[in-house]
């Protein structure tokens, strides 16, 4: 399994950035007299990983105009991400505040977003003509047409778009259900983009929700779930799938399922027992899908997605700062974390 | 001088409670990775310094229903204040975020409060004849009715009802011209509110936005303009200004002025050369006058205030956690520093 | 299992306050320039983590007349618990100094409150009348009276007028070898306050301690021993006890045993395998005991109790910051961590 | 006086980039357990200064090939600096720990640079021609020939093909007397590379390094030096210097004078009482000069290099971090640092 | 003025080590999370500073038998001080807390001492005998007689042993309103301590205190009260002391003045206005006579101890960590803190 | 098995100092704005485990002359090693980088010390006559010769004049194929320097590297090459082996095997699974065996080195901080880690 790049055009992301604030030690927010804060958003986070994978890529979205969007500009700078069309607008950014939890203790999370620089996007404001001219992929998740009708008209233009310039549209569909305020209804907006995508990055959950279906949740569910699902929305070619157990806050154990269309595979179980953050892994396994797409064959795509995902739970952050090296590594089975001189 | 308390009724302080975010050490946002944070806001800063001098003290206002409103709970209950009558609300709470600046450059601040837990207030929500049962003083700034109707009409409310219990209003009409977007004008909210109140802290800038006048800054326009104000809103019983002199970021010169109806009286001028922390200055101003009135004559009180705004220049955060003896060794002349072992 | 609150009268704990000073992330202290602070202190760990299950609670206790002492009693303020019996007196806080250990490391505590501002504590300076005019509980721990002749007969004084007032009284006698330094026999001393108290918090050595005997440490031995203490002590109605495997620093098993005067009870065993901090989770257990007799049948007592302890394992400081919510979750088997939104 | 961008074409800047290792809070490095770090680099804090004010800006060196390299990419991309020339080779970055002085105490600095990435470059390494291409400005500082053979090589053939392209070339040959190991003189290096340039930013120090000669430091010296600047080095057509009084560590005063082949122009003097970081100053003063070059007249691109050097000892790190609009305020005057919200 | 090293035989310090600790920033306690700690004392500083300026150094003091004492040790040693001779006993070490304050904000400290190990001190346990045998100077200042018999008794055998090998006697007996609670006079056991040193390092409350006398601070009044010292206590032979006059908690300026028996000296003021830290301001002067009185004639001892003590102010902890050469930097009469590269 | 000092005469220690940065909390370098610090070296954690078991111990190197090598060597003296012989030179100190991995991802390391102060040193810079004159033990690392030309020899003449005066030379032998840059083959260097030595720490890997032999891994490979070591270098009368199994970054095992010319001899396997800090762990098992040789039977060696290398992995640093009670402890069987009071 070797990584050879085939071409050098470059993906697209849309998607909320938001401001992670976070007491650091394990600490509840009341212990704290700071908190460390970093730059994530789902979407964001693919980009990020990506880039660090040497893909070339652009982000699209709003910031808000002050020194809180000049910092999360910055960041994605920082992370090689292409940041020319991001818009600075007189909102907010979106925050999110996150106290992390440990053994069987949960992580808590109270969000910010609700009228936040991204939600008040609007179709207007993106060239998507220009954005896609040289792209060859398009991401998008379930969280943005979630947020506001703005980011909904947003993200459904550039998939309109996309289709015409034959751009392979990556669809992660994960349903939020304390968004979706705005009054559309879930099943319908994801449907509809669905059938503007080609690759489903999601499982049983996702495929019900879509389907109003009722799957169960092992093996043959997903089969016959993914089934369901290409043929309801024929544009869909592969789907691939994250299986998470979580035996505490801290213990948690991924592989990796796919359909594509003719086959059933799954990558080996990885398993991580010192967790250090857990935010962003469904993000760096997408964009380890991403990435597996353009240099490898789909069994191979699920082991690097697998491997990517594993690796984002031992450093801090939302965003996979990891090398292909480091993935091909553990993809390889080596586990050791022998020192790297 | 000496401070001999008059009465143990407690004092009730109305407005939002803010989470302020800042890089340390005089860093850029962006040159950060983590943020302190305080919690603030220009009444509950009143509320905090009256409590650091023994002042019973009570404050009213919503907070987010999340970890980030439990945290404000705790830390008003660290600091000795009231609070029974905060209610949780299923908005976030307001936030700033603070770039410390130093020499020539300034501070610079974002705000994130357009649609916090505060803004969702509503009369209804506040018990305002239970909560001044037993209350001596009711304080307001002119932040307040900026934020939105529901705050707006909440005070009214508050200040009316103290009318009727002949409770002392003390105002601190205060404009800032980047609130006020909710529909009313300014002029004709502060004056309605002044005109429920007795105690007026402000200076020419107030007097003039609520007397729509133009009055000069120097020592005649702040008389004859305190004049006008007191004709004006007959209500209104004594000013109490505080001049400032802006020599950089880091070095400020204060002094307190004020008319009494019959006098003009003016304490002596303070210097801070190093600032440590320039927020909630004028609110450690407005505590130090809540205090003097109930200890002290005119003169004393003005002496009081001043002092206690040039302390709260000497440590971080946005109340001044003071002690009535720290302020009064300044006033006494003291101001050599010397260590207190 | 419900959480009803049966009544809304206050709890009553008496005891040391401590200063903690930690250095972070297993540092040995030769290896650090800061210390991170908490206050703690056995019952005073126990009213914290009742105020945070909504529990009104009162702590009796001496704090030192200096900076020190405010900053210990605007902890006790945050945490929600009843202050205004705290006296301030002329000598200093006591103090310890913890090296967190790990794996085979032991963590090591050095103290400093041989003449602390509680052990200076005289049953004169303490209104025990008034303090438990409302109160429907007052607890102790052995630590108290170990400390000082005064402690003791304070202790003994409020225990005294609990029984007239018909209150009941939970004892968590833990032994403290190297404490009882000032005259007393440990066993005669506890043995005298057991019997002023009707419910018994700890295990087979605190019974060995107190009768003199030898029972093993296996469940024949604590059922034994329970039948004979309640028969040495007919005032004592329940025991619950709390078994701990410590695979390693960083590796703990806990489990709840009880014995009803007619019941052996066990509760299920939970696992933490990346304790965060192991300090104050028997005092955990306390409060669980506390709460659920105020809630709960017996058997669900020694879940909640049981659960409230191993959350304790998972965030730092003295302190058992956790809601009713978050044991509950964990009484009902979910301890996978998933993150809550 | 108004920031018009006459053009869009970029500056290059060639020069090292070193790790900065400094201990917080004025400690002496043996007080220290962790130093804060920053990437600098005299003409590299030219670039960030530049990006910062909107211009586009290339940097040329290199980098280590390890995880130090790729963080002074990242946060080059950060600054918003054009990273795609800069090579990672196997050679360490160059370092230097600074202890930052106060009052009357000198900051020390040690360096570790002798056999940097950067002391290893080669004019093959380099593609001038490439680089240039788009390029208005090519700006170098006396400290890269002053490296190494290589870095001596590299610049002149730099200056060559900028010669030959009719690319205005800033000069900044500052002088350092402890570098210059490698052989070459630095007299006649500089006069050969300041032959090769037409702006000079320096003062009388400099023109009697490169002249041999002796002008005193008063204005007459400054003027006379610079006409024999201008007659024996025809290529120079503008000189620009600063003025520094160093009160103390904390205390410096600041002031440009420039002669520009006609008049001998200068600025006011500005005050910094209370430094928070004195290095990089020189080099905000040279991205000042820049930036003026391309917008203003002589006189104002006097005032605006002043201030702009005065902001950079307001904030932390080696490259200043303030935008157009923050020089021009203090250029018009207003330095008393008021908040902006 | 040159530091020709006259001997290289060791100075002897006797007294408390303390572990300070105290919030950074300038933070209230009650604003903090974490205390930064140093361990100083005021003897033992002088020991620091001295072993910075290269000389021989042994500190004579008990530590508690635990971490803390450990981590005393271990600084001693980084210091470079010898401590050998120093005991672990079974009592815990003696704690300051700092508040620093700013401005005209005082800052405050809490002790923790009464029992600590230093003053569980018995002249049995210092074998004098041995450590003087190779000593030139013994230092001592009037803290440790103040703390209790123990201390007292100990220190007084030092003295007589030291006076017997002809050993030079320093004495720095600044008065300690709140100490001496162990049943000594204070001026009696001064006035007998006095009588067994040859230097005297104080002013005019020192001399007041121990003569019961009433001379006025200003020059006249210490030289005549230097005068009647001289006369009353004929061991002495020089005065030394150090005027301080304190514009506020962060800007001070210092001088020293001499009486040597024959002539009245002075140094030049010097001016820290933006103090890092004062602790240990008084030992670093006391520390600079030690080295002057080795090295220098009685101006020059002077000056340095003047500059000694400036510099200290410049840096955080309670030990002067400068060099020779730092402090002749500053007696040269260069205070503009320019960058050592 | 008791700790019964034989002999008091001191360890002498060769090899370089480094300083070792590192971000802490498992971020990337490019996620931290401040660094961890430590100095470390192979030969000095050797050197300062030995001084925590109460082992004088005196280390010779050469460090920068600048602040960060009088950071060095305060560090070694608060260790307690003797520095006497430590050589300031014109050269930096060695640094490396280091990013700490966590479960699947690997720690990274980036070293610059190929022109350091220590690869500067020379046989004639070393008086090692005078420093072995009251030495027993000289230890020795294959890092050393790895360098340079100078430390090869500086090193090789030690062992010589260690031979002649019959004091026991031990050699950790291990092989580093990212050094060895400097002309020299590693195996005839190695085997040369084994030559000198008597005791062997090192296993398969060393002994293969040595006699250019493949014995496998499993323990009939070690007995084989241990052997076929001690025919081929007689000197060598004993080996002393660590065998780690590496799960992950965060879970090791370890155990000690040993060949001392009779028996072969295997300790029990320790198991760290929350690894802290795995830096320096092979010379905290140098170290044991050290202590060990003085004071037990070679069984009893194995135990005590494996459980030092143990504790090693339980706190951040390169050196192991632990007293030979801790070890003792682990010895003897107790891992739980129960708190010391």
């Amino acid at each position: 399994m070797e990584a050879e790049p085939k071409n050098k055009r470059k993906v697209v992301t849309f998607g909320e950035v938001l401001m992670r604030l976070s007491p650091a030690e394990n600490r509840k927010l009341q212990q704290a007299t700071h908190l460390d804060f970093f730059f994530g958003g789902t979407e964001m986070n693919v980009a990020a990983s990506l880039a660090y994978f040497g893909v070339p890529v652009q982000h699209i979205t709003n910031v808000s105009n002050d020194i809180v969007g000049d910092a999360a500009i910055a960041t994605l700078r920082k992370f090689g991400i292409e940041v020319s069309q991001v818009k600075k607008v007189d909102h907010p950014l979106g925050i999110y505040f996150l106290e992390v939890g440990s053994a069987m203790r949960s992580s808590q999370i109270a969000y910010n977003r609700l009228h936040s620089a991204f939600a008040n996007i609007t179709p207007e404001s993106v060239d998507w003509e220009e954005i896609l001219e040289d792209a060859d992929y398009l991401h998008w998740a379930g969280i943005s047409p979630a947020i506001s009708e703005g980011a909904y008209q947003t993200l459904k233009k550039g998939l309109e778009i996309a289709r015409e310039k034959k751009i392979v549209v990556t669809a992660d569909p994960a349903y939020r259900s304390n968004l979706w305020k705005y009054g559309r209804k879930s099943q319908e907006v994801l449907a509809e983009l669905v059938d503007l995508s080609s690759i489903f990055i999601g499982g049983v959950n996702e495929i019900n929700e879509i389907l109003g279906s009722d799957y169960p949740f092992e093996e043959e569910g997903f089969i016959e779930g993914s089934k369901a699902l290409l043929q309801a929305h024929p544009s869909i070619e592969k789907i691939f799938d994250k299986v998470r157990t979580s035996v505490s806050s801290s213990w948690q154990k991924i592989s990796g399922r796919a359909w594509n269309g003719k086959n059933y595979l799954t990558s080996e179980e990885l398993e991580i027992r010192d967790v250090v953050d857990r935010i962003g892994t469904g993000d760096a396994y997408a964009a380890g899908v991403l990435y597996g797409l353009q240099h490898f064959d789909d069994q191979e795509v699920l082991n690097f997605a697998n491997a990517a995902c594993a690796l984002k739970h031992t450093h801090v952050g939302d965003a996979n700062l990891v090398s292909v090296e480091e993935v091909l590594e553990v993809v390889s089975g080596n586990v050791s974390g022998r020192i790297k001189r």
